[in-house]
């Protein structure tokens, strides 16, 4: 990473560089531009979503996955409908030429390239605009919404400027502090990251209370309370995987939709960012069934997102990912084939199941309850899978069992993995709504900013 | 593979089951249909290009290769230009869900999904018309160049029906033998092959000659030809990757200008197929040096067809991939970086090193003879790279010493790779001229094949 000459600068927003409005993807004729500016201008609100990590072939797994075996064709996801071009995704970092997140969500909340780690700052370690600052300027309502801590890299280059996105405590802090015209800059925040909220040197729980925002922390209270302003933590850390949540955590798609009814209620539009955090940590964990479980958590928050906007037809829904994590391939080993119904047999994440094993719980007993392959008209778990990882338990560290829980599914499925971290192919774009055509063909993660801004630009209110 | 119940025919066109002109992919508001409407009818003429293994991960490392260091931004490469989407490969096969490359061509083809290994037959064994043909029974001239035999999986799957890709005699036998309306099907054919042309029992290239094809086998002769037909072998089986080519061989480029210039002749216009066909050899053997050289040589004759479309003005270039090979990944083992230089200082493919020190070459002296990495800023070589190709050698196989050389790019890269088969990610499509809109998006392989027939009917000369 480098060493950017970075001083923390606690500034009036006003000040803050504004990317320029640049060069317009795509050629288009006269008539053509006519009709996006008048697409621009109907556009009232935007909302961004990011599949952390979700590369192209998470997007075609899931397809697979999800794919009905009665049918000879493979049925299109969500996603699928709105796809208009892929995204580059490096970064402009001194060392590194495969990005972060951090860096990745700055090019796409503030228009500009910048070095791994950096939460809205450029490489200079100077602080640049985001578009929420900039909805939230022309008076328009903003959420953030994740699964990770909401203080984590992709919600916090929407909401903070810190030199490294390790500094959660103060990412959480700017969420409270840096104010626009006064006002707080982020109206809905729903994820997890409760201990940066709520921490010995400060408590921003009770602050944001006192200037009026909700505070929730299960799925029932987030649905009952309808105030503007909420800021809801489901978990400590991040929050559970889909698949692994219980009953009181709200889903991507419950948040999602909390925030959007919460942010239509102002007049002048909204701007909401939702992020499905965890697509990438299942990468990082090289762990497909987690990463299947967080595809379709994502999907249904896209599929809300879709339908809100087919409602109010003032509405640009934009989804993308950051970059791809894994080296995860759609078969490997020289087999020409790759297998959803493993997957769809685990009730559970090799995580979760690991968890119980270590604690103490019998290996088979677990695996059985929580592995269900004779129900997707598989063979029941080997002796050879039991024993792989029963061997791995012998050493009580959850990370192997785990390992081997995820290598029971890899070899069933036939995944293949090439690294613990992340690539640099170019990831897919979906657009849907008035101002779409703007994210049409080979576009760059900075050209997002820009053309939100230029879409917040020409949607002013006089 | 299916056992389709197939019986080779050779019916007359007349017959073969055609695709219905299938929905058009998209929405499109009632003016941008007329406007669609008229730029079907101006096109004359239509090029399709396969980069055949070309995924996602090979175009954008095909980008981090090209960077000028001296920028901070990465300069697009000629296909980013005109990116309109991705495209679904899965095949229709009883026993494999990643598709191969003549499943695929016949999708893109005919538009039909088949077993994988299947040539232009559906599964059910029955013949089905191809774009190339349909393009000949419109008074078109027709063409197909690649660089492996130009019988091989995915021109075989335009100009050809076989129940088995493995029967590239009996293809080479279709190119001549079926005939539509009296004549010849393909007017031009550039690629390697020769073998599958001359054989103990039919000598192919005298046949052609006696009805009028000329025949070349080097560059000179090949640019010297003036011939509106003509059959090019430059090879007995697959051509020389491009690094390795002899100056008497002709590149990608050339062999599309070549087959343009005489194409372009017919006044009724041309329908001209371009494989490159080894970027997936070189995913197969796991070996980055070579991808990246298929990558030039493709993008070169993209760009040389592009040219040609520029100027015409009624040509629509499309070019895609069938599939992706190798579970390459930009970036592996947890290291966030991907480096292009070590593959710049490669003057060779590491096969054809292998071949020269498996005859008896001395292994540093080969090594160094076509390995210049101080060239590129790199440390030479080093003890225990050399050492490693040594311990490979020692067993006197090529196919070790390839495998070891390939490893010392692989680390120097930061190159990952899962399989030595094919990955089921979907795969870029770029259109570019008058239909273009026809590709935008999540389209299906066998979108290609219907776009082109529709494309055909609305340009038919009355």
């Amino acid at each position: 990473m480098m060493k950017a000459n970075l001083k923390k600068k606690i500034l009036p927003l006003a000040v803050l560089s504004t990317v320029a409005f640049g060069s317009l993807v795509g050629t288009f004729n006269a008539q053509a531009k006519d009709d996006e500016e008048k697409n621009r201008a109907e556009i009232k609100n935007v909302i961004f979503l990011v599949g952390d990590g979700m590369g192209v072939t998470y997007t075609s797994a899931y397809r697979y996955l999800k794919d009905n075996p009665k049918t000879p064709e493979a049925e299109r996801t969500e996603l699928d409908k709105y796809l208009v071009g892929n995204q580059m995704t490096y970064p402009e970092d001194p060392n590194q030429n495969v990005t972060d997140s951090a860096s990745a969500a700055t090019a796409m909340s503030a228009g500009i390239k910048t070095y791994n780690n950096a939460i809205a700052v450029d490489n200079d370690g100077t602080e640049v605009k985001t578009v929420l600052e900039a909805a939230k300027e022309n008076g328009k309502a903003t959420g953030l919404v994740a699964t990770s801590e909401i203080t984590h890299a992709t919600p916090a280059s929407f909401g903070a400027h810190d030199e490294s996105r390790k500094n959660m405590n103060a990412i959480a802090d700017d969420y409270y502090d840096e104010l626009v015209n006064g006002d707080h800059k982020i109206d809905v925040m729903l994820g997890g990251g409760l201990s940066n909220f709520v921490r010995n040197d400060r408590n921003l729980v009770e602050e944001f209370q006192k200037d009026g925002f909700s505070y929730v922390d299960n799925k029932e209270d987030m649905l009952k309370d309808t105030n503007d302003q909420v800021l809801g933590l489901f978990a400590k850390g991040g929050m559970d995987k889909m698949i692994d949540r219980k009953e009181e955590t709200p889903s991507l798609e419950e948040m999602t939709n909390s925030a959007i009814k919460r942010l239509n209620k102002d007049k002048d539009g909204f701007f909401l960012m939702v992020e499905g955090s965890q697509i990438d940590w299942a990468g990082h964990d090289n762990d497909i069934v987690a990463a299947m479980s967080e595809m379709e958590d994502f999907e249904k928050a896209y599929k809300a997102a879709i339908e809100f906007a087919k409602k109010d037809k003032h509405t640009l829904v934009v989804a993308t990912a950051d970059h791809s994590t894994g080296g995860y391939s759609i078969g490997a080993n020289g087999i020409y084939n790759w297998f959803g119904a493993p997957i769809k047999a685990a009730e559970r994440t090799p995580d979760f199941m690991a968890a119980e094993i270590a604690k103490g719980a019998d290996v088979e007993a677990t695996l059985k309850k929580y592995i269900d392959f004779p129900s997707v008209g598989l063979p029941e778990l080997t002796t050879e899978e039991i024993e792989s990882v029963k061997a791995a338990a012998t050493t009580n560290k959850a990370v192997g069992i785990d390992n081997a829980i995820e290598k029971i599914f890899d070899k069933r499925s036939n995944t293949g993995w090439t690294t613990g971290g992340h690539t640099g192919e170019d990831v897919p774009v979906y657009a849907f709504g008035p101002g779409k055509e703007l994210f049409y063909g080979q576009i760059d993660n900075t050209d997002n900013a820009k053309n939100i801004f230029d879409i917040l630009k020409n949607g002013k209110r006089k």
